[in-house]
């Protein structure tokens, strides 16, 4: 018997903080996203109708990934751009991977037996996009993610943050269009683009191990700039009960873990080596002298769409 | 009698990381950055070249903005872009304001009697362009322009750190050209753009203490904007000696050093409100208690780029 579908959708824009059961009005704020996020959100509504169309007397929901964003005070959702594109345009930070930052932010405070609404912590969820968050007392209070996935650390084929007026150097030294311009920085950038490895982490450290040293300076880079935002959100918080690693090269690279934490020998942050010597695995990694505690907590986006839905089905 | 002229130039590029005797070299060496820095670099030679006419037998010196940040590693310059963008289009972070970031560690170091290849800082330079860099024994090895000056924190009429791929949402939406979008982010955003009020940062203080909420929010915005980059930079270096604010905002403004370090309390940064409560000159202003000290160093461009040629024309 199935109760109700949970289902996924990227942009919920400044509407939804918190999963919603679907009807027309939400279809149609949705569908209003759909600029915000057009490789994402139409396969979304796809996804609703056939479960609608299959089963039409079982209840649907929607969880956001933007959702858990919806908490960022606005000096850390505005750019400091003229004020009509954010009137206008829905120009802003918003945020994405938020059903795995709350995910790793509750599992956390239910292994430290803390109520969720006590936790600071930052979540470092590093996949192929990677994406970090600042939690105050359980609420994001900002993230790495803009108003695209492509701002924040570097990625997959991401190059993360750049100087903006590169944009336009690039577009008229090499004869580009703007969906040109875009696709080279979302595609063709990243580990891919400047490693000329792959967009694969684990390629492209094999081919550091192996000696290719555009392949190591890629690693260097990756973790260096992961760590600044590290460091960024770790001094804003007055006191912060973890840093947390997550998702596919979160959980399963130690090496790199180590990399990034070397970047943060300021905050008083120690790995230790037999502790970070997991894979996949909840546990903490960090030395016992270490300043601020680091956790390995595995994500599990799927559950917490899942609990999301039934939590909102029985209420 | 003028025993030597020193000149500012804006862009080195990575050719020059100190000053140097104005020759044809250097000239045609200044010329093929004059890309990278369109506006400054041949008023720059305009200059060298009228001095050269005036008193030819005087000999010129060439202090360039870049060039403290010449000793930044690969991991804090490159761009995760395809690499042959580095190589064919001089595509990296270059830095600005080094002339001023340098004249400020020197003097810190002398203020605390230590060698200046010791001290660890991060330097905050603070006008109406703004910019960070982080010190580690005396050397420049990261700093938050980029490419160009648009990189980095909230300044007077420039954007700063945004998401890049909202330079293509904006020209598609707002149906800018490349040259409209660049001006725009150079000269139509900052505390200009998103106050509405004013560039002038005691215009936008004025107007949030008479109670416009925008301004308000801009001085949070902005204030945020430059924790970030202390928290980033303090959280790199294994054991930050200062902090210090420099530059015509970072010297006058009180209150908005105390916003700023508000947001770096995970550092354990405190300021004290009595020895913050100076303008214009030098001084620690942070509490007794605090992890990181922080002082406020007037800068002095001019003494340090005649330092520069001094020094090199003695050798």
């Amino acid at each position: 018997e199935i109760n109700g579908f949970g289902h996924r959708v990227v942009h919920g824009g400044e509407t939804f903080s918190a999963p919603v059961i679907i009807n027309d009005d939400v279809i149609k704020c949705i569908e209003e996203c759909n600029e915000l996020a057009p490789l994402h959100n139409p396969a979304n509504l796809a996804g609703i109708r056939a479960c609608m169309k299959a089963l039409p007397e079982v209840p649907n929901v929607a969880v956001f990934d933007t959702a858990f964003h919806q908490t960022m005070p606005p000096k850390a959702f505005q750019y400091a751009l003229p004020y009509e594109f954010y009137l206008e345009n829905h120009v802003r930070r918003y945020g994405f991977h938020g059903t795995s930052h709350k995910y790793v932010t509750k599992t956390f405070a239910a292994l430290i037996n803390k109520p969720k609404n006590d936790v600071n912590v930052v979540t470092v969820h590093l996949g192929n996009g990677s994406s970090l968050t600042c939690v105050k007392n359980g609420k994001c209070i900002d993230t790495s993610m803009g108003m695209t996935p492509l701002q924040g650390v570097i990625m997959g084929t991401r190059c993360g943050d750049i100087d903006p007026a590169l944009v336009v150097y690039l577009m008229k030294k090499r004869e580009l269009t703007p969906d040109e311009i875009d696709s080279l920085m979302n595609k063709k950038s990243g580990l891919l683009g400047f490693s000329g490895v792959s967009s694969d982490m684990r390629d492209v450290e094999s081919a550091a191990k192996k000696g290719n040293a555009r392949a190591s300076l890629m690693l260097e880079m990756w973790s260096y700039s992961i760590a600044k935002y590290i460091n960024a959100y770790v001094g804003i918080l007055p006191k912060t009960d973890a840093v947390i690693f997550t998702a596919g090269i979160g959980e399963n690279a130690p090496d790199l873990r180590k990399i990034i934490c070397e970047n943060c020998a300021g905050l008083g942050i120690k790995l230790s080596e037999n502790n970070n010597n997991i894979r996949g695995e909840t546990g903490c990694v960090s030395a016992d002298d270490s300043k601020v505690p680091v956790y390995v907590i595995p994500t599990n986006e799927e559950l917490q769409i899942a609990q999301g839905t039934s939590e909102l089905l029985m209420k």
